[in-house]
């Protein structure tokens, strides 16, 4: 693919930022300053990096305000080269101008509603009454039930699925393999066998939503399943009926959250967590990875539960103990009696 | 979609319970006490939501015999109102009509044989020999390998894979993403290479098995993988080669069942869990969520490893001390030594 | 399926060991000692199964040294008899002869590049510029980028998705479900919104490599994900951006990798394990099932972390001191100091 060259001085005008050195030197891409060949713009976001300033190849690097003359090479100075970074990024990599149309193979039942500026991939099937907006991309392969919604600018990568009567806010990307709106695991026990509850509730997603490959988004059992505004899911979470997730909250990876949890805006959960039925986590908590949050959480904060590992041999000595913690405990409380007794006795 | 109205006496009729209030008032659909409209059958089950009764627009109600005058709403006093709820939500809900045949994109291999009344969509991929038994829904994309045998009344939605050979019994639903039959994961090393081993078993499951989205069963190495009757799977379970599931055991979603595990029968697994391979779960057990089960569990009974969360600071101290707890332990043992000592000086 | 017949001498020959008994015997399959049936090739690997000598039924069987004279079946004695097993299975069952062709459903867009060797299922899409190797098979519904170079010998079961530019070596298997190069979670706060940072390196697969179902492996950041020579992933793994798995390491599945991890070679990593973004682990680490890797690992040998399970009402006792393990050390400190004073005194 042709790259597009833009001067600093471009990037700078867009961006913002303090222009230190050849202000009409060229990039065309962004790399890291390891390896970044001459065109590429770099950047300095973490002390750590620091001494690959001397070897890097780039072309121009954006730095933080304390790290302005830690370089010579042509420089933007940014109050957060991190998000400096990202914007200059996402101008380098404009995504692929959408081509609108319907293929050939593509499957659109019977009242479907296709913006004509949508673009809609080979084997792509379409449910019955379903809208799809401008500019929207459904890849090859992607499912879509019928009587759903889907806002514009969307964009659906190769086998997305997503269930009947589901809702979609503009701008979602959606990966590969990601199920939105399959049952929730609704079940009721009688006469020694379990008898499936009808989950009649929809998925409704929020605007500026991104959704990992292979995660799965259950409907709801009678309400719905709510992803609000600007939330970031990664790849391999689940998802229950009925839960919430609040505006602009990211999650990490293979992060399992239970029916009707609720969780608040602006909280970041990290991977390989789990979130139990019916809590309520509220705005502003960050939970650690593999952390499981087995209550509800009401205060903003950091919360913590990873196990240590250990060298298999340590580990085993340690969890033995762990079996007996609460004897341990009544014991040390004995003693604390006993020397009471002899200190008196004493 | 019209719905269908039903008088509350044609409920009573079909499923029983203790009519009370005006028998004569429709429904069309269940909802919950908060979000119920006219024309909605509503429920209380718990306690918890009882203060709703005073403010739902409901135009009937399914309560317990103890809570059948805590409203004067038309009702249905029955001993268990969430299963006379899954039952009533099973009628107001019925699937959605069969319409038999076979999408022309569909790909139908030879000696494939389909019976008349099944409904294959489009894109779907029916291997060689496989059988699809009557009324069977096969949707947008599945595809089903050579030599695969599928009972009646199946459900598969858009996006399963089934593998070759494998055996899916009656009233089976699957959800999108959902593997059956992939390699179990068999490697042995020689020459300091990984060698693969054939894996030449299936996947055996019962009737009226449940399997969620984007999970996936491995078909067995040399003998089967078994799935029994009436065993409902939540979303993103992984069952490994050789695992036995015995019959109506629910198993929440995220769980990972490690190969050769045997789960007895009627268990319920919370999600998150993880099961060590070749241990032994015996009939009716229950595991909580997030738990790891790292030997064979022998007798019924609830089971339980979670570890607590903490706000980040006050666990990281109480994490430094896991990691010396056989310390710990021995430290209290000598200071019990001591403290004897000390007495028969005293 | 016609199976061919082997005499046990035929077997013998081409992977050595030492022969017993009837050497004219014919196998056409490998089966467990207790399911073989006539014509089958048994083998014992564990202690555990040696009363099954006695019953069963194989026509022969793969045995140690030590065992050699332990059953009186035609047998080949081997220093090794699961690795034998292994090499005498993958014999037996060949892989099916690939049938070189492009389903006419098969969608393969302008520039792409397939071997005439090369097997294409119906449905599978094949981006442009895209290069398919001899003898690769694509099954039904795989979804393939642009610009992506596949080895030679590839065997892609239904449903893969591989996103554009991603390099995957010889050899490679890969089940279904698995997304290859799907973008990392990349985000970046600024405003109280996430901004998405584009992720513009790729996946790099080496030769010998499986993938296992519903395994996601995210493309890089700005650099690539690599995944080295003889790596092989069980199912519902999740490999973050930039991760990189030394050759010849097997991960166990619902494994979750965080970004820019460094594992080793010849690692073992057991299933249900999270790694933390940054850490790196060494050559020839084995990690349980189970643990969650917070920081780095420099040294070979066997680390461990699950947190035990109990019975309920024992599990609720401990995990309650689990909250105060740090006030109990400090209480224990005191009670030794207060030990010492009455030691003195007395």
């Amino acid at each position: 693919m042709k790259r597009t060259d833009y001067c600093l001085k471009e990037i700078a005008a867009r961006f913002g930022g303090q222009l230190l050195g050849n202000a009409e030197i060229t990039v065309n891409q962004i790399a890291t300053l390891e390896n970044a060949q001459a065109g590429h713009l770099t950047f300095l976001a973490s002390e750590k990096y620091r001494p690959l300033l001397a070897v890097t190849r780039a072309s121009a690097i954006i730095v933080s305000t304390a790290d302005a003359e830690a370089t010579q090479l042509p420089r933007i100075v940014s109050d957060n080269p991190y998000v400096y970074f990202a914007k200059a990024s996402a101008f380098l990599n404009p995504p692929a101008v959408v081509v609108p149309g319907i293929h050939p193979s593509a499957v659109i039942e019977a009242g479907a509603h296709i913006d004509p500026s949508a673009c809609i991939g080979p084997n792509v099937v379409i449910g019955a009454e379903t809208r799809i907006g401008a500019g929207c991309v459904i890849m090859a392969g992607c499912s879509i039930g019928a009587g759903v919604t889907i806002g514009i600018d969307a964009r659906l990568y190769p086998h997305v699925v997503v269930y009947h009567n589901c809702i979609l806010g503009d701008r979602l990307i959606a990966h590969s393999g990601a199920v939105i709106g399959a049952d929730g695991f609704g079940i009721a026990m009688t006469e020694d066998r379990w008898l499936k509850i009808p989950q009649i509730g929809r998925v409704v997603v929020g605007d500026d939503v991104e959704i990992g490959a292979n995660t799965t988004i259950d409907r709801g059992a009678l309400d719905d399943t709510v992803i609000e505004d600007g939330v970031k899911l990664d790849n391999q979470i689940q998802i229950a009926h009925n839960v919430r997730v609040g505006a602009h909250t990211a999650i990490a990876a293979c992060v399992g959250i239970a029916g009707s949890a609720v969780i608040g805006r602006h909280c970041r959960i990290g991977g390989g967590t789990g979130i139990l039925g019916h809590t309520q986590i509220s705005d502003n908590v960050e939970i650690s990875s593999f952390t499981m949050i087995g209550k509800s959480i009401r205060e903003p904060g950091t919360y913590t539960g990873i196990f240590p590992f250990n060298k298999h041999d340590v580990w085993r000595k340690n969890a033995a103990q762990l079996r007996h913690l609460d004897e341990l405990a009544k014991k040390i409380k004995l003693i604390q009696q006993e020397i009471e007794t002899l200190r008196k006795e004493s």
